[in-house]
């Protein structure tokens, strides 16, 4: 439904042509300081119409915070934010709406509910992102006051033009086909290690795709626009790490690390595929291989290599935590297209409207959005948890390898 | 943590080495047929010590039903099901305890809980996962017997090696590398969409490696075997099919039925990647190509191809529903590895007892019963809806385009 | 949190002084007709300013709805809706306000958040209740359209003041003293039956004081002028019943029909009682007069008296449901009251502002909301189970006794 | 359902003639200290066969504990435990089984399920509060240990004999009927502040009636062995007082804490009425003296009297937290009752089988046990907060008056 998150919960509304797509958000921290810009930044890097790679409807997007807010601090009161839909205008009637658009949700809609919203894309609309989009911006102001969390996403492909093979995780760096051959390159090549580290999201901002990389950047801006000037569209990937999250958050079994980071970024519109550490490739490397071994670092355990992602058995290790997302090509496209109606008649569908050629650009703050509810919520889980474990006295009936060093 | 799903819901217990591990499942429809045997099927495909593949250690992993069936039919009450720990002696101190082993959850289970079981894996072991192949067991029986719904997983690689590309997913078929050209294959060749619309679980089972062709079966039990000769390990994907599952199933936005699908097979133990019909690779093909075109089949919209992997704006379409996992290679390794003690002193850690030396095979009923048990909840919440809806006279207000023709 | 309900769940935000307060009502049944107008009824009925009985602040609480309907049908999608606050200036700065007020939520909403609004009563204002309201208008509609569902709640007490004793529930009704006497009245008077069976929101409506008895409504306005007059405060109680609801409702064992009931009038500002049927007096009357016999109504069984309150077991049983639920004294008060600061300082505090002298008569469309939501959301969940069970097949191995004859 | 709490989660499993009765409590803080004596205690509390004022039927009740916990110290995973049915016969088939028993659940059940189990309460059974009663004592382990919380629970009433009017909470006290007449005494006199504050489980276990009053408890007695004689049943009431609560543990607005105490106390079995603090009664007393003055306690506010039974707003205030619960009497009995039969055909049942006559005494340590998983989950929620919020800068924008002195 539209809830996620159990201590910081996000409930979200609004269709793409109703009067305002907004959030409630359940379970901030009381204390801190947030103004309405902490949240618009990551809105308007959201919003369309930044650049020619986006769709040309503009809106501004402009958040209003109705509650939990005084003062310019946190109450611990759920805080309800909207944005007005600029253009709520249900469309006109028109012969196209006898289609429902091929792989886009028209269909699964009407089956679901028996109706559907008149016009673009209803719910399924990217603007139901907003309230998520919104809700992150809220998490992150927390986590990086706090703990110094970072998270910066950015664009690793965009149909088959991939970020260069030492910017990758090892997932899509080239490993030896000999299937009898067990030597692999480390998991992180020194130049993934170090954009992992280092990435900003000025850096990432810096050119309209998002891609970090400059010949990547404008190969892949080509790449959009030619699937514009051919009223097609394409997809792509999203790359993202989490810097400086504390070790043991996650819940098992149901609730880990990732499976709660899978959700989430699988509930984004138009996603098919997550991958986290070293993901698909990394299956094809042995243990022994692929195993992170300890080492200390500041004092403490961690690891020398990081295939694991930053979790292990579902819980965070302190390690960077990195995933990519596959979004697939937007369903919407001009072109004329052979499908049936909904009464089954066969026949053409050339959509109108306004629509991204290429979501990825734009998928990037959401996809830290939802990374950075993941974590507050599981934070705020485990310092309950940490918390009521920490009034108790020392363990000292069991061996010494049970028991945590300082516990 | 423990629990899972909304109205069927499964919530588990149980350490490697404690008296048993269970499960209480609750929501079960009542008034189903239903005997140990339906539930202990899968737990004897799941169980160790099936070939000379995985561990030695032999478990006969015997259900037994404590609540909510009675003379063979169950009440709608909590179905209380264990499965004894048939060695539960703690492990006896030794040296290699003093090592976290390096990329498995000992370490990060001491962080989070501050103590944690003496040997094994404890919680995080895969003996974990007994509960939910007895949830999901029932779940399928009722799947089965009411809508014909069949859930089949296979294993389509182990380390390097696949299926044939005419038996996978886009994913990991060759696509033209030249990012000119948009040219593609279609999203299944005939021989994968056949493989999805027939494979069943007796030829899955033909093969210890659980892999459907014979060839690339006896590849990858060379490859088991070389790693378990290594004293290493390997990993691997599982692919799997839902068919016949009704359309209208999931909830956004943040319970698609891929997010939630998402989160089920990411919170099995070694997981690190989770796709969706055309998964990462069809992230390369653009919308003209990329899109499901509809067309009647029995009378109903269907689609002439299924990129989109039976699921569409997080609802499922009526189309099979294919999906695909990656498995790591188990951290778990007899091999000298050097790391770290928990006091951070480095050292070499040979790990001993018994552990699988590939997860794939046996992770094949796991995938099922998440599956199933995702379908049944998703069914249970939209059967809610839509008997809701039904009740409600027809809607005349509404453009035709708007509303469900058979509504 | 600020979430209730499963599959029919009401989200609400919100202060006394901010820019709005509303709700996301998600899981509503697509396809049902429904205008601002059918919330705003109950909302004018909950606003205050209605009579000189309520508190002087005039709002007009009109609502605004964000999303989820189109062209007056609703989309089964989130519905946001707001009511602007109309006076959301904080308060100015003020001696009062360096003192908790006695039995105010002022102090433990400062332990628990360690910040709290300036001004009012923040979140347990009662403005807060404005989303249910909402939510519970929604739901009705639903209700009375399909099922016929009647809510009506009404003032039973104001201080000492109650209904003549024929006309309340066995709770209040003279028994007799004698402890080794047996003897009981029936537990539903015929007087107090037939108001039960026939009580509309207009005849309640027809008094300010919202009770259905002329000359107790007089004595209570009465008792309430008193307080107003004397700078104090007076509590009460409010009788609700809810007709038609099906058999079969309320989820064993801890979301119980009466349980979640109880959370959910007990969740409503100033309430400390709540009973069901016979509730405590009923606790006085042996089995065997306490027991509802079963005869046979419209061809089903029902039963001949009703002390059970409509629930058996946890679950409806088709009777009339009707419960009690006991609000105290408003906690803000004008007179002069000897307490101390914050910081301990003893001092006396005479509060400012504008309050009600007795909650109940506005408290009357807030039960009959929560009562909707919760009908409601027990209503889908039992749908779905329902309709999963009769897609099986008869049972035809169990013993009649244990079989649902219909089934 | 069968799940209760968000951070501490107690799911239950189990009929009345199943093979085993039990539950999965999740979320226990790991490193502490518990024993199966520690849960035996109290399931010895609540099982039959005590004295002769309950069911004949014996129970040993031991629990087995089947995980989570190694020599002797949980682990902060799911503790799984079970207590075995001795007696797992469904009953033979018997002319009173065509009848449902009035006031039972045999007919709900039916409504609901469209199926039953074949014998005794089924899933309505008392039985099914083991898993209860073994989750509370867990919670209260921790709880004690670290809070000093003390829960106990008396037996104040049975049938129309009540603890003397000095040792009860307002609700029954004798308060003037004169409507006009404001003056009323204490909410807690002096006695019965005293009894809340010094009552024990060792004193209230000195009579088998579990009532702390001699005198009383032997009128109790010999009503309940009248009921007995009578082929009757009688109800009663509990009280129950927590002593040494943190204030600030509640989550308005929907989680508040009566709110959840409410669900929890009317989700046990024959419940049929909840009051907390002042209750009923409390309502007919004006603000004036109904409010609760601050005072210094400790160096820490409190308040001279407690009308409000320790909560605010939804929130722990320190005060002791009281309340009490209204028990109907049990519907089997085995005096012949005019009903009619599930195929409507009028009759007469006489029950057979072994039922208690008064469940008051046996209902003290459940109604302990829920209050305990109350507390217990509400402290983990508010541990989660004010963690995250004890970690953000003191706030130094905002008037005194909104910040907690001590922040």
């Amino acid at each position: 439904m539209s809830t996620f998150g159990s201590l910081f919960r996000v409930t979200t509304y609004g269709e793409s042509h109703c009067a305002s797509v907004g959030a409630i958000i359940d379970g901030c921290p009381p204390g801190l300081e947030l103004s309405p810009q902490d949240i618009q930044v990551q809105l308007s890097r959201r919003r369309p119409g930044q650049s020619n790679l986006t769709t040309p409807r503009d809106e501004k997007d402009l958040v209003h915070v109705q509650s939990g807010i005084e003062q310019g601090v946190t109450l611990g009161t759920p805080i309800g934010l909207l944005v007005k839909n600029e253009d709520q205008r249900p469309k006109d009637y028109s012969e196209t709406d006898l289609y429902p658009r091929p792989s886009h949700a028209d269909y699964t809609y009407l089956e679901k509910y028996g109706v559907k919203a008149s016009s673009g894309g209803g719910r399924s609309s990217a603007r139901e992102t907003i309230g998520r989009v919104a809700a992150g911006a809220i998490a992150e102001k927390y986590l990086k006051q706090v703990f110094g969390i970072e998270i910066v996403a950015f664009v690793s492909s965009v149909g088959k033009i991939h970020l260069p093979s030492n910017m990758v995780p090892p997932s899509l760096a080239a490993v030896d086909g000999d299937e009898d051959n067990d030597d692999v390159e480390d998991a992180l090549t020194p130049e993934f290690r170090q954009l992992l580290a280092t990435i900003t999201r000025e850096e990432v901002d810096k050119h309209p795709t998002r891609c970090p990389h400059l010949g990547t950047a404008e190969r892949m801006t080509k790449r959009i626009i030619r699937a514009k000037e051919a009223m097609d569209s394409i997809g792509g990937t999203v790359t993202c790490v989490i810097r400086n999250v504390p070790s043991g958050l996650g819940e098992p079994v149901f609730d880990k690390f990732e499976a709660k980071l899978a959700q989430a970024m699988m509930s984004i519109p138009a996603t098919k595929a997550f991958e986290v550490g070293s993901g698909f490739r990394g299956t094809e490397v042995p243990g022994s291989k692929h195993n992170d071994a300890f080492i200390v670092k500041d004092g403490k355990l961690g690891t020398s290599t990081n295939w694991s992602g930053g979790i292990q058995g579902g819980i965070t290790n302190g390690e960077d935590i990195y995933f990519r997302i596959g979004f697939k090509s937007p369903a919407t496209i001009s072109q004329a297209q052979h499908t049936a109606q909904y009464d089954g008649t066969p026949g053409t569908l050339a959509a109108r409207g306004r629509h991204d050629p290429c979501v990825v650009p734009r998928a990037v703050p959401i996809v830290e959005a939802m990374a950075a509810i993941v974590v507050m919520d599981q934070l705020l889980v485990q310092n309950a948890r940490k918390t009521a474990a920490g009034l108790l006295p020392p363990i000292t009936t069991l061996p010494p390898t049970m028991v945590m060093p300082s516990h």
